[in-house]
């Protein structure tokens, strides 16, 4: 297969690389389709309703590691994935469809595990299953789920609204699922040498359900409503906060100020950090799968979140010229670096 | 993994079982959704909209051998095989989304040449590929790809409105995808033990483009337009004839009188299903991948079809007493089986 060519291995770009590489030129020509490719779901306009659609993979050894990963939860984790990028549009997600490739390894009974997941999550939060394609594949477990949601026309919230001063706020906290799957991780390593030794996950339910079973932010999508406060810009927290924050910053055209001292983590998830020797920090910045949206206000909202338990102001938008910037308790200022998870193993730093 | 439970291996099952054993209790909740699990695509409703939705995924040595398939003509297929569902529900597509899982084997020269044969397909069918996903995989190619496309509220035909005494038509002609394989296979073997001879395929394009490049009947769907004719229940044909027909009569609740003679089969199919030493009626009834559209039409409608070279009328529907019957050239009446392609390895003979 193309011998003679010139080959450029996939890790050369990274996820983030191969995509623009590959769909750059790829420009809608429907008149029904209002967003393609580049924010966290397309836009398809049909009558007077917005569609929203995602769409996300799930790959054996790549995304879960089946020691660890009991298959109830996988099968949640798999819907709640794509409905997050749903919330992040502003939307409600209203269907699902659902591909599966497997491998002879797996029972029946245990695929039937991974659906009744699915269906808890379906069920949880409003969704209909709506079609899907089961094969076999040579090895391992693959996943595939596709979500569809729906908003009122021209009220999608996306990646590039944000301007000069708005305010840059997170739900929730970070770093939280990296943590607890270092720690399932270690728990993993231990048992490969000592299979009959149990587990030592005591006390650590909180970053072990951030891990492997991460909710969708349905309730802030509700509670902006009820605050009457819609985000200039929108995404949800997968890859880490800092590439996060990067992607908003291309996508509107600013800079931006982000503080170490206002990063929102759960005490947990910080004794977990300290227990490894790892900088909580670094876990909160870069640690992907939180699933928390991140979203910016012009500053004269303030009031409206001030004080609220689930939203924390990070930082602020400057003007482009100012960069992305990282700002230490210290006081020092550094370029906020993003080296978010990337499937491909490529760091995701970006121009 | 539950060791001591209840173990069923998916072969036990094949794919039919394995989805109608996952997805039975399965109902929708959302007022937009029309039709779930159970036709070629599922139907949304938003405004004053219906929109199709069907997602497909292909997998490496499952439903492709890449020592045979050129990558364009794999990108160019996996948008045509989600297509061909949306026409088999009388819909337009507009958009599609893919998701792909990659191992290092390929290079990005590889995968751009498997985007540029989606972006062909869908410059061909005027679709828009407006998201996706790109991911690692530890060993081979993985491609879903969901379609969405639109019809004019309460106007998809379903596989379930058929009657009895409507004609079966089929567009096209069958079995050629089938024994275009089988000649690629043939090769392959050749080109195993003697990787220096040249493979013998002159002469059998018909058949080869039909495995290798085959199209959506987008073609009919018009031509069911300018002919005022809205079949009573449709479906493609990627598993075999035999299994689709099954398919309509058991949505449909009916029976039905296929005939051999009626059996539009290509001569290069003939002729190379003969020089394998098959029968040309068993590859039309079987072979999978055909992607042609079989639908019905009331008796009265007759006169729309008679003489047009792209249609065929190989049957009709009888009452569901009369039970799925198949009648050959010498006139002997046995039941009609269905051994469409299955991933899991198990026939598709159905209840």
């Amino acid at each position: 297969m193309q011998e003679n060519e010139k080959r450029t291995e996939l890790n050369d770009l990274g996820e983030f690389g191969l995509i623009s590489h590959l769909t750059d030129k790829i420009k809608p020509n429907n008149s029904s389709t209002k967003k393609g490719i580049g924010d966290d779901a397309a836009i398809l306009n049909y009558g007077d309703r917005d569609i929203v659609v995602t769409t996300d993979m799930l790959v054996e050894g790549i995304h879960f590691d089946m020691i660890f990963t009991p298959l109830k939860h996988l099968g949640y984790k798999s819907i709640v994935v794509n409905l997050s990028d749903i919330y992040a549009m502003n939307a409600q997600p209203r269907q699902v469809t659902v591909s599966i490739a497997i491998s002879s390894k797996y029972s029946v009974e245990a695929i039937k595990e991974i659906y009744e997941g699915m269906e808890l999550a379906c069920n949880y939060y409003g969704v209909d299953l709506v079609g899907g394609d089961t094969t076999s594949s040579l090895s391992g477990l693959v996943i595939s789920v596709t979500a569809i949601g729906e908003i009122e026309e021209n009220k999608a919230v996306y990646r590039s609204g944000a301007k000069d001063g708005d305010l840059i706020v997170v739900s929730g906290d970070l770093g939280g699922a990296y943590i607890g799957l270092m720690l399932l991780q270690r728990e993993k390593e231990v048992w490969k040498t000592s299979p009959t030794i149990q587990p030592d996950l005591d006390g650590n339910d909180y970053i072990l359900s951030r891990q492997l079973k991460p909710e969708a932010r349905k309730d802030i999508i509700e509670l902006l409503i009820k605050m009457e406060l819609t985000p200039s810009s929108m995404i949800d927290v997968s890859d880490g906060i800092a590439s996060e924050v990067k992607h908003l910053c291309k996508a509107s055209g600013t800079g931006c100020n982000l503080y170490e001292e206002k990063l929102p983590i759960d005490p947990q998830t910080y004794q977990t950090a300290r227990d490894f020797n790892l900088d909580p920090t670094v876990c909160a910045l870069n640690g992907g799968e939180d699933y928390e949206l991140l979203f910016t206000v012009p500053q004269a909202d303030y009031d409206k979140i001030k004080g609220n338990p689930h939203l924390t102001v990070i930082g602020h938008m400057t003007n482009i010229e100012s960069g992305t910037n990282f700002i230490s308790t210290g006081g020092s200022v550094m370029p906020l670096t993003a080296q978010g998870w990337d499937s491909f193993g490529k760091t995701n730093e970006e121009s």
